[in-house]
């Protein structure tokens, strides 16, 4: 019979850049279940440059604090019920956090039904993947012909988004941080170019690559690589403005996107924040084409897989310096 | 007959505020009229801060060098035409500067038979008029019941998308720079509430003045107006950039609008630069609208006429300064 939890919890707030020294590992007694609330043992956990983010404030949720359990998306499994909505045994996904064990109001849990790969379910048929289609789609309105740019291109979003478009019919550029990318990139995802971001003629080298400049940038990290895309619009481009990595491991975020917004008015850009929760109402068009690429091998799916749950602070640390490619997620425990 | 004309040409780059020292007044000898041209007696000169954003350079037309005829768009009547679209004593809109006289390609001259008040075809039947109009409710997508704020409430956009979205049966808030700018757009110009940039506690009645957030924030100004309105956005709100004021008169534009992209991540909003150019298509709709709300009364044309060619300069530096209510004008000529 299970009797204690292991929970990674915030030990110091990071001042700059984010230290394994900001968590500490702690064992507790396994609480009592409230009514209306599932424990579930937890499977997958994904990680998410955006968890750096919760300790600068982000209007979407509230600010970390000293002492809370790390918050997560995960996917998990019912381990008693005291919801007449859940069984022992169902499959969940929700924010259940860095533990072994989580305790939670079965309003915040949803059920699901695997019939693919477990894992699937934080990536592509996860939030990652209905980030990567409404922000391409449904945000970014991306067509045929289109140039459409990524940055954080082999992260989790960036690879989907990559492949999505090509599925589209558009010319995809990828923008990462290392020559090992730009090379998988390329030959492994069938993006037409790739940039780094790290080079000197960045700049340059993505203007090359865009000859008619970039109709679409679905960006994932802000900073000094949305300031050189902007410059490369096309008239009438749009920005999908997804995440800003660049920006999340620091107290002292940039300033704001240069030239915003004059930029934006001389060559009729938008640029447009968005959640994928913001489109909940076409979940199940996205999963149907979503599942419909997987199934017919249109689609890679590019896992980036730590084991055990003691691995979880370096992973995001790790997520924050580029050295994940694809989906990075800590691999708790088997299903029963 | 008319032998010489009078122009003012640009006489030195400015590098910070604009001054009359900037620009010198020479008086030429008439040039001839090629084919395919047009010689135009210039009648009434539009004055727009987008004039100053001219020498900093802007990605829909070349930058001003020293020596040019200083760029204006102008009604003007046709004196002698060597093109067979055009007669004599036809009125024209187009750029033809600042100057009593102006030789124009054919091709860049839009020819209109005035029905209404001529200067109006400089506001509220030319370009202001369908600035505010596409900006508002093609850009914005302003719907009744909608918080609308405008920066420059006063100038000439300004006063313009205020009227047009209360017709459109929203909550009309205008930020200007003066008491008296306050009480005259909610007195005289119907806006629910006005507030002043310069007030220390601007961020704070902004916020009181719009308890639900802002939905559309139509900005003629960019800098920190921009920083905070956007600081006040609703969830899902749309800002339309039309213009960038506060960084025209300067030769160091601010870095970028604060926050942006993370703001507009965890607020799901949308920045959307524009002309009025990319909505040619539905010019018809637009005229149709206009008129109807000038016919009706329901519509309040402020115009801040200046008389003579000679005050171009001080009337431009008056509006980077903000001294205009309503549309400056320079009245150079009557028609015959």
């Amino acid at each position: 019979m299970i009797v204690s939890n292991q929970r990674w919890r915030v030990a110091a707030m990071p001042s700059e850049h984010l230290e394994t020294s900001h968590f500490e590992l702690e064992s507790v007694d396994l609480s009592e279940v409230p009514d209306g609330h599932i424990r579930c043992r937890v499977l997958w956990i994904s990680i998410d440059a955006a968890q750096r983010a919760w300790f600068q404030g982000v209007a979407y949720r509230s600010t970390l604090q000293v002492g809370d359990t790390m918050p997560a998306f995960a996917i998990g499994q019912v381990v008693e019920s005291r919801s007449k909505d859940f069984a022992v045994g169902d499959f969940v996904t929700g924010h259940l956090g860095w533990q072994d064990y989580a305790v939670v109001d079965a309003d915040d849990l949803h059920p699901f039904v695997p019939t693919r790969k477990l894992s699937y379910y934080l990536s592509v048929l996860g939030i990652t993947g209905l980030t990567a289609y409404f922000g391409l789609l449904a945000v970014g309105e991306a067509k045929p012909g289109d140039t459409v740019v990524v940055s954080g291109a082999a992260g989790a979003t960036g690879t989907l988004v990559g492949q999505i478009a090509k599925l589209h019919g558009c010319r995809v550029i990828g923008i990462c941080g290392s020559k090992e990318k730009q090379e998988w990139l390329t030959s492994e995802l069938g993006f037409d170019a790739a940039v780094n971001y790290r080079d000197d003629d960045f700049r340059k080298s993505l203007k090359e690559a865009c000859p008619d400049g970039i109709d679409v940038f679905f960006d994932n990290v802000g900073g000094t690589t949305l300031d050189n895309a902007l410059s490369v619009m096309a008239n009438g481009g749009r920005v999908v403005c997804c995440g800003v990595v660049s920006q999340y491991d620091t107290t002292n975020p940039a300033r704001g996107a240069r030239g915003v917004p004059g930029i934006l008015i001389g060559k009729s850009l938008t640029m447009s924040g968005f959640l994928y929760t913001d489109f909940a109402d076409r979940n199940d068009e996205a999963y149907h084409a979503l599942q419909g690429w997987l199934d017919d091998g249109s689609l890679t799916v590019t896992e980036d897989i730590l084991e055990g749950l003691e691995k979880a602070p370096e992973g995001l640390i790790g997520v924050l310096n580029g050295t994940n490619v694809g989906k990075r997620m800590i691999h708790v425990a088997d299903p029963v």
